[in-house]
């Protein structure tokens, strides 16, 4: 399978054959593939020799993607941020965040939690949770706890609470707490909003720098542009990285209370930080999209069709599904078993539909179409994902619903 | 304050006076200071030149010992194990017992629990909880586990299954679990009987080494030779050291199963680890005092003792004592304050009794007296810190009281 | 100072001025800014709404690139190495490169060169020797070795054998060996051949991955398009990033020999590793410029003028430059103080000149311009430089001759 | 072979044959087994019922040792130190100096040096050389450096001079350098007066803790008590174990400039810390043996009868043998093979002499008798060296020579 052109929601191979997508590079695709109004920015911008790569020097598209944000995104949101632009990938935005992290505060010790994404180099990976990435190695002082409803009955902040206030806990104080508001690889599995409020209570009270790494759940993934905001709460630094891009094009940044930017000059440095094409498809669809609240209220009238669209679907086979997971357009079926998700990804595969797993188990159908995406599209994506469990899961009894469950989404 | 002589409970200071000794070496002298019998036997093998250090070495003496303590101490109850002779103190056979489950799993990260205690050395002090010693230093993988009951509601035995059984949790499959039957240090913590049963199935499940470090809770101080036998259950290696060495001479021993035994020849050596006054001094109190169950329901009988007198104390000042804590003869008083621990440790020191505290805030006075002690001693000593507190804690009410009080004891 | 266009060797401030360009992205802009190839490859390729981003997933300018580095570069080199897209910057390359030789050798410690440029993320930074980036925070099991010449007198590679030899020399036997042929930011310190093969060997000999950091000297910046062809050697691994992408546009390669190439499915992932605009730019230039012979002809000749012209001008001012450092178009003059050299860099920049420094000391002016430069483009340059020079350090006595060495490059 | 009873310079098996011993439980035994003198001092101490274990309390026979420790020992060589009674092993030891190096300096890193023994706990094994004893864990950050004369051509002491100048060397300004001055393990390498000063200078400069570790080669087993007298200088920190004990009773002493002192009260603490029978003989050999030059006068006079004996064998047998090494009672005979050493020890064994090797390769039959041996026994144990030798290495040419050879020792 080779892919040759993609347009908003719609990947096309080198046969010609179209498939919608629910993957969206892995969220870095909020605005869909060549987003017309990004990719006509970068043209025009390339066309007139405008400097592709300036390292972490100034540059006009640089000053005017910091301006589009201050103004449209931290502004009206009541943040006050100054932004640091790391390597251009997501693992290298976490790395950044903890480095800084270490040395503002002295200690060594991070806190992450069960299932926990952030990326696949040297320090990131010691902070993600999965086994399969994670070699044997050895890695540097992390504290692992449970993500908010890990367990029955724990409330694992209180676990923090504890575990900092008691002199022999054996947990020293940390770096820095670094958490996803939404796991994404790990499940879809969503904070809620009074342990994300705890945490922030707790890290505040000891003083450690709070992270939240946005990179997959941010720029409108969870229906607002920052998936914390639902809990009212600021943290201390905030990574971004994926669909910030605007285009699929790689960068990143890091969001930093001015109070931790303790950075010397050029000490973390790195040469692809400056990729100008990428800060001008950004600004241009902060500028689209962002101005007012009108795509934020569209998305979340698509994340309604999404979840009623799944609930239909997960109600139908209790047996192999367990239920709908996650919010906004990152969205998912849990099933009891990753074979049958498997299963399923192959089956919408064969009807046009790229969509992928997600969880510690690959057991959860994980769907994030374009935020851009035209409601019928989604529902056209939707049917397929309905119809290839007909096809799996439904006994001979069901047949005749089925027909519904395709007209309802 | 300096001590020159000391003989059974009681320890003497160069102005002549004579103290209770409740400390007992931390848990070194179970047998009492200078136990005759242990001394007498060192005396005569001093006195016809037989060698005192022997490095690795063979010698009569350790020949004896091991001898002893498969027939007198293992057979009894059905245990198998190795016995290795690392450096002698505690934090050593800790040491080693964790670089042979290491070398043997081919894993780095070990599992320790909230508020341990297992010693000063490198790898222990990463083991360890308390923050006062452990310094800001980097530590080897380790990961915390809630030791039991250490916050309401959480099994974290349940917790330890779901790391291991979750692919994706961030808690990397360890060469060990180790701790403590009961925490001395950590403020006689007491772990139950399931608790400590699911952690062997657990750690059996999943083909992990369990060791149990038994430096203080062990040789008889909790009220059995080992503190996990009443949990019915056989650890894969046992960490001995303190009054394994009968006179509170240094020495240390672990006990391996064999299947774990994978150790090279000299692999791991030290000078010191053949002190044959401690050998002489071991197999003379194993075979005086545990050859057959006298001294065990001896023991059994001085526990009610203690238990009863603390908690006669409790009782009558509920606004400072929180409750009774420990087993055996490692019982307790925990305070709500830990300064009233230190106000009512230094009223028995002017009052002749040697008494230290433990946990987390020092909250805890710990009583640790000789396991030979006799009642009326152990009474005496009771009594001391209960007018201790009558004279700290009492109002005028309570004051009639007293006599009463130190009657009971 | 804000840039707006650039285009080949010069760069545009938002004011209009122009300047040379001898810093050239790092060594990203090996083929010139915007160059007109590469540029329109991506145009075309953009007007198609062809696929920007692809994950790790098939897409036909992936196809068409490495196609293009197999038949262009590795096959009439004799190399034979199969390619990992890696996460798309230089220090990502490299955490990929250790992580797979940790994970192919089961070992831990790796063996990192003084002065050596690696990086800045976690593995990376633990790899480079800079202390104003690496912070007082622990790393990984890491060997530091002098490099090539670091001291006088001591061959390092045979102290390398010596302690692979030696059972007991502290040294673990490593993971890999990694290396930069010419240490860019270390101060353009230029390993020699036989070094390079001696190291060749012994990590042959022991079973060592030896891997070769090309990021900076690779593409062409030697004068070959390896830097570690003169030495006819044939690495475990090479590390390509910056001026790979072909335009500036954040992309990199790990070559890995097929045997080490043990990575399971997606073991090592990442969001922008299908960055196809690079795809593009990098197919481009390869067929542009690598085809046939010209291409590292002409930068023979580029080399000559540029060592000429800065041996005319050390030579003019011995007391305060050391010499000539470096080979192919990355060539400096060593100043023994920083301070001269960042006064020339700033009497420079007044003459329309961007270039930087490099070494421990910042004591090396580094210049590197396009490998595409016109050789009038490279004089001029030089005179900056020549003028600066003399400007700073020339006495009246040497006035006089400031025109021959203008003329003279 | 089970050893029963042991006298000064001989070891009696259970069979009652008799050795003479020249491993002297690896140093710890250099007043020679059951020395009448501590052993009288000891038996009379205990027959007191005098405390036998006081934890980190005072006692009246520690007060004694310190009072005799510092006018017998320091205050004549005009050193000037606290004494802190570690953990009664050599690894013990090394691990306090290190922790309190590295929480003084708030630095991580540690110099060690090829080749170095400082023993099998955690951080110890990080330092020490053999990777039989080492395993394929990870360890803390730990710099290996060359030990003098480690490779021709090379000045280690230059090489850590440069490091520690350059910002870009890669290593980090250490907590600590540690070193023995003769490395016993090792294979009998002198550290010459000229790079002992050197360091000195250098880790002045730069405000490194200089550490000595005299476990083995300290007590007079170089012919000084301390065996970097010799060179002059004043380390930051001294440890001391094996022979301080006096009479092979695990003790172990680490001294401390003043200014390091950093400990905060039981910061560093252990249970065995107190072993009083250690403190009697201790006191009580250097009363005996160090209030005068007498006792190392002596030593003098048997450290040239050791060289000359074994210069003799060495010159018979080149093709075996490459020279002599050590100074003071700690000599030994290097041969090209360990298979040569193995068999001259069981050869020797097998004459009632017990020996034993040391060196990367176990090349080194290491020699270290008591140091209280009388010459005509140190004679005797020659003899069988060099019979052993005689039996193993001669041809018929050199027979009739060995009746001179032995008739020289």
């Amino acid at each position: 399978m080779v892919f040759t052109t993609a347009k908003n929601s719609y990947l096309n191979d080198e046969n010609g054959v179209r498939y919608i997508d629910f993957l969206c590079g892995a969220g870095a695709i909020n605005y869909g593939h060549n987003n017309e109004h990004a990719k006509r920015a970068v043209l025009e911008y390339m066309s007139t020799d405008s400097i592709l790569m300036s390292l972490d020097l100034h540059s006009t598209s640089k000053r005017a993607f910091i301006d589009a944000f201050q103004s449209i995104i931290l502004e009206p949101r009541g943040y006050s941020y100054r932004m640091q632009f790391t390597s251009p990938t997501g693992t290298s935005v976490v790395e950044s965040s903890i480095k800084l992290a270490r040395k503002v505060t002295g200690r060594q010790n991070v806190i992450a939690f069960t299932n926990a994404y952030h990326g696949m180099s040297g320090v990131s990976l010691s902070l993600t949770g999965n086994r399969y990435h994670r070699q044997s190695i050895s890695y540097g002082s992390v504290t692992r706890l449970p993500y908010d409803r890990y367990v029955d009955g724990l409330d694992s902040a209180e676990l923090l609470r504890q575990y900092l206030r008691d002199p022999s806990s054996g947990v020293d104080h940390p770096a820095a707490v670094i958490l996803e508001s939404i796991q994404g690889e790990g499940g879809l599995n969503v904070a809620s909003v009074e342990w994300m409020r705890k945490l922030r209570d707790i890290t505040q009270e000891y003083g450690i720098p709070l992270i939240f790494d946005e990179v997959q759940a941010g720029c409108g993934r969870s229906g607002r542009f920052f998936s914390f905001e639902r809990a009212g709460i600021e943290p201390d630094m905030v990574c971004l990285s994926k669909s910030i891009g605007g285009l699929g094009l790689p960068m990143a940044v890091l969001l930093i209370k001015s109070e931790l930017d303790k950075w010397r000059p050029g000490e973390d440095n790195g040469t692809f930080r400056g990729n100008n094409l990428a800060f001008v498809a950004a600004t241009e669809v902060l500028q689209r999209y962002w101005r007012d609240d009108a795509f934020q209220k569209a998305l979340g009238e698509k994340e309604t069709i999404l979840r009623d669209g799944l609930a239909d679907i997960a109600k139908r086979y209790p047996q192999k599904i367990k239920g709908v997971r996650g919010i906004g357009l990152m969205q998912g079926l849990e099933f009891h078993s990753g074979d049958d998700t498997s299963a399923t990804i192959a089956e919408c595969f064969a009807h046009k539909l790229v969509v992928e797993s997600c969880g510690a188990y690959d057991q959860v159908l994980k769907i994030m179409p374009a935020l851009t995406i035209e409601p019928e599209v989604l529902r056209d994506g939707i049917a397929i994902i309905a119809k290839a469990c007909h096809r799996l899961f439904a006994d001979s009894r069901a047949d005749a619903d089925i027909g519904a469950v395709a007209a309802t989404v």
